[in-house]
C-alpha cells in the first residue's frame, strides 16, 4: 500500500472525531470532559484498536450541533505531531491550509491543536504529542 | 481509555472510507480498483497509520455520488473480523443492525463484506480477513 505523508514523518493517527448527541446515553462509564474551548463534551474510547472521539455539542453554538441535527456522524482525523506550526507548513504541499490559530487545550493536558482542511482531504486536527509552555 | 466491543474480540479497526471526486486526480501512483459489486472505484492509501480508502463514484448511479457532491468526505469506518455473520450476531446488542446481505467481493479477493448501521456510531463496513469459498 502506498503511503502518504501529509504531516511530517512523526506524524501518527490519532483519533477520528464522531458526533453524539449524547455521549452518557451511549455509554454510562467513560470519562467524559467539558472542553469550553472548542464547544464540546468530548470523551475517548478505543473501538477494536480505532481510537473514537466522542464530540456531544456543548451548548447551542457549538461547532458540531448541526452536524448531530443532520446525522452526520464522522467529523474529523486527528494526527499527532511533535510540532503543529511545523505540521501546518509540511501540509501546505499537500493542498491543506490552516483554518484556526494553534491553540493550547487546557481540558487536553494544555495541548497545542489547530485545525487544517483540504479539499481532497477534508477537515483534520493536529494535536502537539507533549504540553505547551509558551 | 475504556475499550467498547462491538464486533467480537478478534474485530480489528481496518479503514476509514473516504468519497473523493477522482482518486487519480489526487494521487498519481496509487492502485486504483473498479469495484463494479459496491459502484465504486477504490484505493488504499496509509495516511500516517491509518488506511484510508478512496472511495470515487463508478457510474452516475453510485452510492456515494451524493457525498462526493455535498462534501462530505467522511463515510464509514470498517473493522475486519473472523466472520462476518458471527459480527453482525454479536453487534445487535450495541444497536446495530444490518443493511446488507453479506457479499464476496471479487475485487477484494473474494472477501465477503456486510455494512451495518448504529444511530449512534453511523455507517460500518464488516470485511472477513479472509477469501469466501461457498
Amino acid at each position: 500500500m502506498i503511503a502518504v505523508d501529509f504531516f511530517g514523518k512523526n506524524a501518527r493517527f490519532h483519533h477520528v472525531g464522531m458526533a453524539v448527541g449524547s455521549i452518557r446515553a451511549i455509554d454510562a462509564d467513560v470519562e467524559i470532559v467539558d472542553n469550553q474551548t472548542q464547544g464540546v463534551r468530548m470523551a475517548f474510547v478505543d473501538c477494536h484498536g480505532a481510537t473514537l472521539e466522542l464530540l456531544e455539542p456543548l451548548g447551542e453554538r457549538s461547532p458540531i450541533a448541526r452536524s448531530v441535527k443532520q446525522g452526520i456522524k464522522l467529523l474529523h482525523l486527528c494526527f499527532e505531531v511533535p510540532d503543529v506550526d511545523e505540521a501546518v507548513a509540511a501540509c501546505r504541499a499537500s493542498g491543506f491550509h490552516r483554518i484556526s490559530q494553534p491553540t493550547p487545550v487546557p481540558e487536553y493536558e494544555n495541548r497545542r491543536i489547530v485545525w487544517v482542511f483540504s479539499k481532497d482531504y477534508g477537515l483534520v486536527e493536529l494535536v502537539e504529542d507533549k504540553p505547551y509552555s509558551s
